[in-house]
């Protein structure tokens, strides 16, 4: 999907909502495990209640790869299910030296037909490039992620010859990654957990868009980030994982899961609508 | 696989060599093609041309998934041919916020029975711990990777408020991340592209085992690194992959592979004899 059409998307359905798949099978309501494939069946649910109020689906590898072979297909199933008018992430987190880079890429991009891998920079541009320049797929780079674990080293202080300037692994990587790839194939994540750090990013990554995990079962607030991360092509992505799969365990919880989801696009609308530098 | 038994089997068999079964359909020799599984084939091929010449076997999980489903299929059956005799590593090079690396964590280890996963920093503590305390199962860091890209981000200076130390990134990941675990569930990957880090390497990490990719098709000199990367333990795996694979591309493949093979296993005993500090 290409930045034009993601846009678009977005200003159309008043929302910039991306649902995080990260099914887990312990939690799916017990009514469905009498199916062949329980996974798929609660996807299939999840996605449509909540097609018109999301323009994103983020399915993250980890669960699927969890089931064995298996996972993979319910992965596959679930990709063709969501079908082309959403914007579909893997959240694979890969990232290896070139010619590995490179069958994943192939992975993600061919085999699968996802429009974006999420994508660890810590091996640097040739772990990074072959994921881009696939036309309509993005990379999605690892800035500063929404878990605690993000001070141990993205936060560390970088030594530079000015004593002025103290710029953070973070903001090195956003700022480095820029030279590698244009803001229509290269977004970056950037947790909710740290809204003060969005005016920042805006100064590095003033175009890019930015998928922030980090809303919703982890706390982030989405006025804070938005204040600063709205772009006129409103440059964000807000995932959502837990608080809308889990939001109830019984025979209701697509209708909860929508209910959730409702909440959060009638939020993005009034964002979208009242924002100051919204594309006409 | 416990420290002791990995350290008996390098002694016994005086070999530290990883073989890499980094599969690609395209170099697989054309009297395979007609297999099932060709890929399969070709493992077990290798696999039975070097069982007496190497510790450990490391599937990149890239060419696997390239396969879809049916690739995961193929990864499992090459780790049970494998067996209980080697150490097997799961080069996935993984790492996410805590739920999901412990579903990583439970994919490999207990799912499939990996011995030990391949894990990326950047994302710190939370990231990683969940691959700790699993009994003889071991998580494998990333601190300095053998490719181009490990100057963008791995060598960066840290500020220091003392002008005479100098930590890059990379020392400061095996620094801290000692902190997480012990030397019997955390090795780290130190790539053979930088034979003079491996003294500094020992200063950080003296007992840590590392995995060391690099040597082979991308150059790496072995006794450069032995060197200074050499413990009691031996302390060492050496990865080489297409040069071994890929030595021939005809029915003699694996032969040829072996013959690869027995090249860098008798330089190993050679170094494990004349070592000053090896085991008795």
């Amino acid at each position: 999907m290409t930045r034009d059409a993601l846009v678009s998307a977005i200003f159309q359905k008043k929302t910039f909502l991306c649902v995080g798949l990260d099914t887990e099978v312990s939690k799916i309501p017990a009514h469905l495990h009498g199916f062949d494939d329980p996974v798929f069946e609660f996807n299939r649910r999840i996605i449509d209640a909540t097609r018109d109020l999301c323009v994103a689906y983020k399915p993250n590898l980890a669960f699927y790869e969890a089931l064995g072979p298996g996972g993979w297909v319910t992965l596959e199933k679930t990709v063709q299910y969501i079908g082309n008018e959403h914007f579909t992430i893997a959240d694979a987190k890969r990232g290896d030296i070139g010619n590995t880079s490179r069958m994943y890429a192939e992975a993600f991009f061919q085999k699968m037909n996802f429009d974006a891998v999420t994508i660890a920079p810590y091996m640097g541009a040739d772990s990074v490039k072959p994921f881009l320049g696939f036309a309509g797929k993005w990379a999605i780079l690892l800035a500063l992620t929404s878990n605690n674990g993000s001070n141990d080293f993205q936060r560390l202080e970088l030594h530079s010859p000015e004593a002025s300037s103290n710029f953070e692994l973070w903001e090195q990587v956003l700022s480095t990654a820029q030279t590698w790839g244009t803001p229509d194939e290269l977004m970056f994540v950037v947790g909710a957990t740290h809204p003060e750090s969005f005016a920042r990013v805006r100064e590095i990554a003033p175009q890019s868009f930015l998928l922030v995990p980090g809303v919703g079962a982890q706390g982030g607030d989405l006025a804070a980030i938005c204040q600063h991360g709205l772009t006129p092509d409103c440059g964000l992505l807000i995932n959502a994982s837990r608080s809308i799969l889990y939001a109830a365990a019984g025979e209701d919880f697509a209708e909860k899961a929508r209910a959730e989801a409702a909440k959060m696009q009638a939020q993005m609308a009034e964002i979208l609508e009242m924002s100051p530098v919204r594309r006409s």
